[in-house]
């Protein structure tokens, strides 16, 4: 359901053609594409401000694929997360305009290249390990129209390669941190910046690091009260929640 | 440092009297009080947009009464969290205009009451139990100059007590979503609004509820892209992000 | 045993040349028949109402081959769940009217088509990646003798999916509700239905789900109150259950 | 909202005076009674077919009384779960028709007396510690107008304490197990009924029992499939599953 | 310290030459072979009863092949455990004694075929699958010379089938038993026998069995109060101590 | 039920009074006396070898005393485990026999004073801490006829204080070796002695000890493979097994 | 052994009547003092270099007061940890001289005011409710003979304030860092210095820092390669390993 | 940086050509090579004593090889720890120099032979499994400078085998102890040496060792206090630190 679409109803609805519960369920209520194995929501885009994304990982490439084809009848941005090469070789069988963005395990289909928010958002990492979850939000945020900066390997325990860079701290209006092993960097950047930061644990590291609990917990007990938390290596929700704050 | 001794740094640096790098310094590099067991930091309203807040619990009345008593100099408003009756009673000693907040557990000092949010905040909270947590935000965010709305007792399990209220939902710049048990309010906001959601895991709930570590888990695995955690019954924390996302 | 040899000994029973007692212990005693490695439990169907079902997993394809040909001396059907494509292939050569259900990594041996079941059993999934699980318990569903309907991907994150689909949840007589991530879906399902729930957590997810550790306890924690909870990944389990309910 | 009520907007929609979307709405949208820190669900026992059910625990005991009051207006039992000497005296006062079951820490006002079950429950303990969380669901199947039969103290350690009662085992449409330490128990009675079994862990035990997660693992993990599982030392949802699969 | 050594040590006593507690001193306060990598302990024998025994895992073919080598030139038994075929190979061909037991993962070389238990050891499983730890045992049992019998796959939701053999259960000094899932078998054996019980987790199961973990914990709690626990499939382990009480 | 009812028995059956099955059925499947609460199994005896133990923990003063009382009219001694003053009071007012051992916290009714076991059990702790445990197991022991050594305060950071007593250690049938913190006690103990060896882990310790969790591991994954372990703080169980090694 | 007797080795060994390695193992190989419940080791002072610490937790007033008076015969310093108001009476009773440090939980008989570490030791908080963990290290640092330098609440989240103290941080040649919540401090320490530094989480924090576990995650996966770890809330453990390094 | 650069920065300190705050500026705050992925902090010498060293696992071949060839051009040993074969070749054909050290999964550039370390560091395994981990160490340890004793296989089950090198052991001005399993052999180290021990626990054992978690609380438990600890295999921060107060 692309904008033109929604404004239609809604001057349906102004014109008296609609009465307003009608419009209402029109708008919010629906619609969703029953393909038997999974329902894409092409309204989506109107609820939370974009497209439908897909979840790579636990799906077929055939299926991946006919989801991807479905959505690109409408006019927004497409995004495949946890993409493999089998799923984007099958996707671009179907959709020949896709492209793979490998570090970022991700496929985009690319139709709206507005800037849609309103300031920059900056990727940090603690270390190079990092950089395939820094890489997803990365890409999502190109998707979802942001201006991205990033700042890769630079984590606490070398404290000036961060503190040499504090212009460009203070220039984000949104910043995300992903760090692995003990998660300290969000906290060291939150007290640092004004902006809110969004801290994403990564599953980076070994022994008692436990997959990412380690750099999990840390943040959840970050003494840096801008800090919020998202799931492990979830560099796609980062984005998603950064996206929507820098709309505003 | 007040906001006067701000401007006065900033004029300094316009006339020339400041050279760039040391305007910086005074503004970014300090100044802390050092109270022996306590680093008041007056400056924080800069760096992070609000006053230094006291985290009450493992403290004692005195020291959190002397650092009150150092924070009241200047003119910002003064917050205590996790404050017990015996917190208060030492601190209104030394510094009468302090209030009570007992269901929020915090204790207030009311100097500034301008709105600096730009729309609504709204908190939800899956039952009764959780009030105690959602009661710490509320006040947090009238602290930091916010209007906000709370909605109360309406747990997934009566969805319709949710679906009612949608205008209300749909309304908020922001979400705060606080739950205890299974967790899944969040993801069900989540997916009903297009506003960021801050998702608060709370302690209520008994046996498998692990003191809300269920809820946490719930929280970090939402399939709803636009909600973000933070700690286990943080109150406190959900509002402060709130209130930097409702001032951009 | 088949039920034959028990309509005998109840007959034997009546005519006074068993006592009761005897009768009972014929009846609820015994007997299995020993593979040496294994024992076959043809009497189960008596106890539980069921044939006597195959764990694949952990077992070579030699011992599943061996079990199914003893059980299939008898009339009832047989399952192997957790079945490979290399313990389907030995068990085809020892019987040859078994057949693969692949999605379901189940092996059936149909010999008896009655419905059983007074009512019908839905069985739902949040997700498209929960369909395994779902498929192993719609195959045990339908060889235990039951009406199954299914609706798949309908978690909460896009609620308007499931409250669309109302009539069919409530001409459910029980739901089966299958989902990873952070299991929320039994919660709003049992707040939407009177009939019994049984919440399958999967181990769909990544990060913090701890392969479906998440989606347990957010089941376990339900605040609605007609949900019980199996193992992750039984959708076995949940359908032999459900059965039990569906013929009483 | 009573039945007589439920029934004349059923005639009404019959007569056409409804339309079928108001009918529905009536009946399943609505109506909860707003009590600004908790929404009473009068219609609850339309949709799950029960009365609305106060969890004590984490409410005042001022809560706990206005909630029973409002629905005091109805004409339904009431039960308050979790509920301690403070709750009871409070509520005793707003509705003297108020009864305290101490052993199961449980608050009742009886109103209807009627058996709606169609069978006999069946309640097991393992050990004499479990008594109070078996009492629970006692009371809570009471309530909800089943016959109930129930056996103490007969974990698997002496187990012919339970093979002496088979007739008792046999005789039931559904069994609640309640058991602690290994939670063994509910296995063993599910090897040896053909009835569902409602397995509920208690937090009983001591060292690596860890408030109850060992028997609940034990249960989760159950070899006989005949068994789901509620959260640990929850009485009252095992029970009010069962009156759901008793009604039937 | 080969046993010639041992054997002048004990003639040295006899003769009088050594007080008895100088003997003892000797014999059991040391000596080790030093193979750079491994300090081969010959003198075990003599302080445990046994001879050394080489775990497999985390060593290299070599390595076990030089250690089992050193060994040889005595006369007690030699176990290899978690050994596989690239160990077997590499042993075979420096020691030709050499025998593998693939089932139990170990390799053995027989010297002594004396029978040191006073009595019969009785090893019993739940399942199929739990075999490979119990044939572990079953192996170490007979190189330590001991009489074995064995029960497999009576788990405790077919109690029939261990009812039926009370009397092998009764005829044993000492019981191990396997299980893994929900772990009750050795309550359940210990509740029916004098003897000490024996308990290994096994790592069988899926979902929250947490690779032995339900199982483990089941054991440590269970109500009977003559079963002791060893680690997860710890096989050998279960029979040293079984062989130990096995000779007194 | 007394060693003469036994005895009874038997001699009916030898002259044919009864049958075989009948005799087995009489000793091994019965009887248990019903207190409604609890039912005490007086047979116990013949089955484990030791007259039934109350369990203190989780029962009221009038519970435990109740049972006691029905066990005072048979011949063996009794023991209440995990018994506070409260239960002492009420078991001395209705069996004044009854004496409390306060370190161990148990209730003895002494009897029988014959020695059974065949030789010395040696009780060790790492810690003055670990003492109310060890006491547990003394008590124990003393009830069910054993020798006991005990030697205190022994751990393994001052290993001296251990090889000092060497002579104790070997002459010890059985050895019980009670340690919090870290655990390693038993695993020296195990390369000292030939004896089994019965780790108890105990709730001593802070911080990462977690209630006795690393003591329990590190317990479980001993080096010396004579080592099993039972529950964090079971010095009864311990006592138990070592009774039975030490009677046979 | 007294030191006279420690004396009279080391005369004999000066004058030739004992070799070299003689003199070593009577000094290292033994002895205590055996208080039944206690094994007092005098010795200790040689062969850590400190005297025996008496941890108060777990033992009786009266348990501590003899210990202590016991190696008050002695010339060493004195030092009881996790000592409560309770111990320190008792203790004062027996040992007049003896002193509580109520903030650090010790109590402290000083004999020797001799330096003997060669240089600083700086003990560093991130929060002032870390300081009793930190007042634990900076006694026990004092009764070693150390120079001791503090710096408490420089959390990461103000860097500034660590910043600012740099010349401190170089001057120490040991640093102790204790930190509760997320536990990033020493990171961030362990990148500004060259000096090993010990980290100490606490268990200061709510929520998701699960008593402490979260700060020594955090600290265990530290970036910083100069960093180890002790127990949560052992203050006293980083101060003796800070002891041994500072007299090198 | 080399050394000869630091020193013409003092020298023009000294002269006056650098003012003081320029002369800390240059020294401490930088410098780092910015490769885009990662920053080279050839500075770290002086801050913490040693070379920048690379982690190589989580990088791929060419990242690695790069930031080698940026060390390279400076004086110093270069150390890259957890590397692959893939590594080494990549890293052979940029750096002809390097050599691999395959038992300890590192690359050394070795261009600085210098003895830096006052005594001998003593590295300990419990058992030979372990002994990747200790390699890991005694590289790290040889590249930073030190003379290294090692001893392997010496686990507390066979006391003797560590009693016998007491020599060695007190000879060691820091002792490194590895040990997978239970964890105990640093504590009894721990009590045997008056130097500082390192604890590195190995993800060595099955079971209930959960990857060394089970090894790496037995060690933070440790009763012998000059014990602390470092991440699960982590036998290059352990060197790192042993180098640290081996220098001082």
């Amino acid at each position: 359901m692309t904008e033109q679409q929604i404004l239609r109803i809604l001057q349906d609805f102004k014109s008296g053609q609609l009465a307003p519960d009608e419009a209402l369920d029109r708008l919010r209520g629906l619609p969703f594409e029953d393909l038997g194995f999974a329902n894409v929501d092409h309204h989506r885009t109107l609820r939370v401000g974009f497209p439908e994304v897909v979840l790579g990982s636990g799906k077929t490439a055939d299926q991946v694929a006919r989801i991807v084809e479905a959505m690109n009848r409408h006019d927004h941005n497409i995004l495949v997360t946890r993409a493999t090469t089998e799923h984007f070789v099958r996707v671009k069988e179907l959709v020949p305009a896709a492209e793979f963005h490998e570090a970022a395990r991700a496929i985009v289909v690319r139709k709206d290249d507005r800037i849609l928010g309103k300031g920059k958002v900056l990727v940090i990492t603690a270390g190079t390990s990092d950089m395939p979850v820094a890489e997803e939000a990365v890409v999502t945020l190109n998707v979802m129209g942001n201006h991205v900066d990033s700042l890769y390997d630079v984590g606490v325990a070398g404290l000036h390669r961060l503190l040499d860079r504090r212009d460009r701290l203070n220039a984000a209006r949104v910043v995300i941190v992903v760090a692995g092993m003990e998660g300290a960097l969000p906290s060291v950047v939150g007290g640092l910046v004004s902006a809110p930061v969004i801290a994403v644990p990564t599953s980076v590291g070994y022994g008692a690091s436990f997959g990412g609990v380690a750099a999990l917990l840390g943040m959840l007990n970050s003494c840096a009260s801008n800090v919020t938390v998202v799931n492990i290596d979830n560099g796609y929700g980062a984005a998603v929640v950064a996206s929507l704050i820098n709309r505003q």
